[in-house]
């Protein structure tokens, strides 16, 4: 297996520096760079209050292709107005320049506080050096410029084949609090040599969004900077993809897409362990999705496992409440595989036992069938503990 | 002002126990009875899982007269199927034998862990002393009774006059998780002697709650067992009550039952400050309830105000997430009357110290104008904290 430091994707050059926006002097501003053409797409925040990277971003990705992605971490630079707009625009404007590429061709991302101003002078003083330091190997570099409350650096990487070309696809990605994409203050960035066209990229990206970082919840708070951005530059000289190609891109995006958002979970602020929450029997699609968001959002439901309390009663409560359609005496639920919910009514004290030996484990998967309906749905997501008490409390102390 | 101790309501007679559903000794087992003939009306938990006594108790207040009201902590008596509809009927029989009422007069109110079965016996054995033990001044050992993770027993008092007569109203609530009312795992019963007939009480009563009770949030959870419930039995000797009598009582009811809800939330699990988020300039009337609502629930807001940090970038977070129609620039927030959002930007940083050194108090306001229309509304909440962590990871251990 390949180490962290030896992905990289034909014709992609990343850095990071301390650009001194961290007070800790760690890694804080990063660039990614494709050396040949690129064909990009995105997919960002449903927060109505946008921050400014995000308004950009988003403008320029719709209109053609993407050459660099300029990302910091410290400053959000979210309800920032007009000069907080200025500062995400220059600094692409700065970075075009130094590459030699044009302005709309560079999208920009900012994880961080909300309400502060970019100091940008640290920013434009860093950017030269940025792009001096350029490199086919500077990949978990960014990743882990990328981190603000993560706890490691998140990357996924997948090699495949399409229409008898070798292709790759790298991930980079970070979480870990105000985490309920539609999007979550995360950033995932994605990679590819595979030459695929707009009208075939969006909708595959799209979906696969949907069903991987769309699928997480740390805390159940939409962030105002969620972005990931998806960049193809064809170096893999593959024609138009076929059926089968599209297959194996698709493969592709959900592996590292789903390894990424799944590391968001685990990493969760202050997470101690990682769940699933399987619903299956739904009566709709939107009843095993809210099902299944409603249990993995509750406090109550989060903080017992953190207490390896299988405390089947807060998930009832939380189902009974989700607005969804149910009968309390078709309710079945699993934890871990045990059976401990049967007909709505714990299955026997000696099943409660065995779950609470299971939940010792670091993953946690509670499967409930709600035994209405053929629809099913699941979300990752994380415990709820002192910790991330302590990170967000403190946070900008 | 009168202590606790000496509150009564003529005509009704309250008593406590110690039946050993509490571990620890302590009162877990109450009841509060009418010598009179008496007018009842409920209100009940909004989620689909409803607990036995929910079931029984909204049943029986919807038929007719209610005399007696039996509760008790320790167990929820939710998810316990036939057996547990069994359990609260032979319970509310016994004590119904035991006044001398009709068991449909007779209604069960209950508190605790979900889905273990009530032990039966030791309710059993200690009727027979709670209905020995009923006298004018029991009230504040029901307050205790009703007491779970409370850390105060929570009552209020009211006298007013209607059609010449001197009346009493008194409250008597338990909190302190699993709370956003639709209900929450919240008890209340109010007692008062005016003379009111049903059709005027459900609607009068319906409404006050909706202002009160159903106003408050301490963790975005809603219970499988929440009743509010109000006995009317006419001691006060009034005749039908004329328009001036009526709003008497609505203010003795909103009086009452608003001192309540804001003791629960300001006795929310581990919660070291109450918060009142006012929301105002709202487009309509759902979006200045959503409005507060999503920013009295969002975990980043409540860790930030424990952290006693004026982190208004949160705020602003929540707000664009929750769905209503909101225009950043034209979002102001107060922090205790320190504007620190003008036209969604940070007013100064001195406005930011300023709201900083508000924060240090026990009592939080923060006052959000949308600018958008006439609509507004009001949440009372509490901060989110490493107790509420301790109290929840470790509930049933």
């Amino acid at each position: 297996m390949k180490e962290y430091n030896d992905y990289s994707v034909p014709g992609f050059l990343a850095s990071a520096v301390s650009a001194g926006l961290k007070k800790t002097g760690q890694l804080d501003l990063s660039l990614i760079f494709s050396q040949r053409e690129s064909v990009g797409a995105g997919v960002f925040t449903a927060n109505k209050v946008k921050a400014a990277p995000v308004l950009l971003s988003q403008e320029r990705i719709k209109k053609g292709p993407l050459r660099a992605i300029l990302a910091n971490t410290g400053y959000a630079n979210a309800c920032t107005g007009v000069q907080g707009l200025n500062n995400a625009i220059q600094a692409a404007d700065m970075v075009a320049t130094g590459l030699g590429i044009h302005p709309e061709e560079t999208v920009v991302a900012s994880t961080g506080v909300i309400g502060a101003h970019l100091p940008f002078n640290l920013i434009k003083r860093a950017i030269p050096n940025l792009i001096k330091s350029l490199s086919p190997r500077g990949f978990r570099s960014v990743a882990e410029a990328l981190m603000t409350t993560d706890s490691f650096p998140k990357m996924s990487y997948f090699e495949g084949c399409a229409g008898g070309h070798r292709f790759h696809l790298l991930g980079l990605a970070k979480g870990a609090g105000m985490i309920m994409p539609n999007m979550a203050t995360m950033l995932s960035f994605l990679l590819t040599d595979l030459h695929v066209d707009s009208q075939t990229l969006w909708p595959l990206f799209r979906s696969a969004v949907d069903y991987t970082f769309n699928r997480i919840t740390v805390d159940g708070e939409t962030s105002t900077n969620d972005m990931v951005l998806i960049m193809a530059n064809g170096a893999a000289g593959n024609g138009k993809l076929d059926s089968s190609g599209l297959k194996e891109f698709e493969r592709g995006l959900t592996d590292v897409m789903g390894e990424l958002a799944y590391l968001i979970a685990k990493d969760g602020e202050g997470a101690t362990k990682v769940v699933i929450i399987e619903v299956d029997g739904a009566a709709t699609r939107g009843d095993a999705n809210k099902a299944a968001r409603v249990v993995a959002n509750s406090n109550l439901v989060k903080t017992a496992i953190f207490g390896q309390d299988p405390n089947w009663g807060r998930i009832m409560a939380a189902l009974g409440r989700s607005g969804i359609l149910i009968e309390e005496n078709k309710v079945q639920i699993w934890i871990n595989g045990v059976r401990i919910v049967n007909g709505g009514l714990m299955t026997s004290e000696k099943k409660e036992r065995e779950a609470a030996e299971k939940m010792k484990k670091e993953q946690i998967t509670i499967s409930i069938h709600l035994n209405q309906g053929r629809w099913k749905d699941r979300i990752i997501t994380c415990d709820l503990t002192y910790e991330y008490i302590r990170i967000n409390a403190g946070y900008r102390t």
